[in-house]
């Protein structure tokens, strides 16, 4: 596999075409950011740790019948993913209030919800990512109703399966963000990442984040705590 | 019928109680506020106004098979209504983008919906009044996921009533918000008011606006604007 032109720099991520059509290089970056790109740092390793993360949590998703744009793991912080057109939706699922959910509803943070939250926001930087409806999706022609609740759907097995997974190893999966896209064939499949940059995790034992919300909230070293997460996954992380 | 103690006091309405069990004595203001209240003034006749708008609005809905909490127009400026237990929602309802939705999703003001927009904001003003899904309002117990239903098939066919009344007038009707409260017996009705103070109404010649957007936005002489409003509703308005 060849690498080729930069197709897409995001703010953790870079995307390159490859010879190969339909077939995207993903390099995973050190950066850090938060509130909308307003807090950002280098964070030696970061990288190398997500792409690590996400190939085996897109993996174990892989192996209970979730389908996701990830192919393989390519070097320490690049990995192949099928070529998708990402629907502009970062679709939130919540079982524990925390982060701007609380202040935006006057919940307390912490408070266990009777059931899954799954919110949609727009993903528009201009914008600053707005809260939608199902109604204002529809309208802005981001998606159909009916592929709404193929969205949702999606993140409640996700749901399921990652909070079993962090559960084993003694981790609450408070709430996270996904992507999806389309396929050429027009398959809505789980796409982007999925690691402690975009999951709020907490020790079950001692409410430690283990989560980006120790960039964001200045509470220790990134990099320990994410490699904490690789070794509680079975991964073993020896090159920072 | 006899005016006992205040019950409560809004922005706009007084509420008492009176000498009968589950009927509510309704005084309209003269205050016109805005912004959440950051913006206010006093403008004589305001509330005789709406009083007389509201009562012709709510009498027509009910000719159309729409229950509301009102009884009776009992004075320019009062009306007799239901006691009825106010459901925390602002339900807005949507034809045409204008006001803070048009920057909120990027949308340009005036463009027309495909179809009519179900918005959702929780009345609580130390929050700012925020937008919420219907996972939200299910999650804070605000409403059961089949009340949400209920109230939306009760926006939506105001919806068709208003919007057919207001262009029999030359009106469009691009926007408005109701409020819903619970009977005695567990039964859901409109309540509050529906007039100028909670509808965007345009010319449909001029698209000259005839609503408070004249108060929020400084465009004229607001009383001047709620005559034009209740003259082409077939009333008559000689006390200002």
């Amino acid at each position: 596999m060849e690498k080729h032109g930069l197709l897409y720099e995001g703010k953790a991520k870079r995307v390159y075409r490859t010879n190969e059509s339909g077939v995207l290089w993903i390099e995973y970056k050190d950066s850090a950011t938060a509130f909308n790109g307003k807090k950002k740092s280098e964070i030696i390793g970061k990288g190398i740790l997500n792409n690590e993360i996400s190939t085996r949590i897109f993996s174990l998703l892989k192996s209970k019948g979730i389908e996701s744009h990830f192919i393989e793991r390519i070097s320490s912080n690049e990995q192949l993913v099928r070529e998708v057109s990402i629907i502009p939706l970062e679709v939130v699922t919540r079982n524990i209030v925390a982060g701007s959910f609380a202040g935006r509803l006057g919940l307390e943070e912490g408070a266990v919800l009777n059931k899954p939250i799954i919110e949609f926001y727009y993903k528009n930087d201009e914008l600053g990512d707005p809260l939608l409806t199902e109604d204002h999706i529809e309208a802005l022609e981001i998606a159909s109703l009916d592929e709404v609740a193929l969205l949702k759907e999606k993140a409640l097995k996700i749901n399921e399966v990652l909070s079993q997974l962090f559960l084993e190893i003694g981790i609450r999966l408070v709430d996270f963000k996904l992507e999806f896209g389309k396929t050429a064939s027009n398959e809505i499949i789980l796409a982007d990442e999925i690691s402690p940059d975009t999951c709020r995790l907490w020790d079950i034992n001692t409410n430690q984040k283990l989560d980006k919300d120790v960039f964001r909230k200045d509470l220790g070293d990134l990099t320990l705590v994410y490699k904490e997460i690789l070794n509680r996954l079975g991964g073993e992380f020896s090159h920072v």
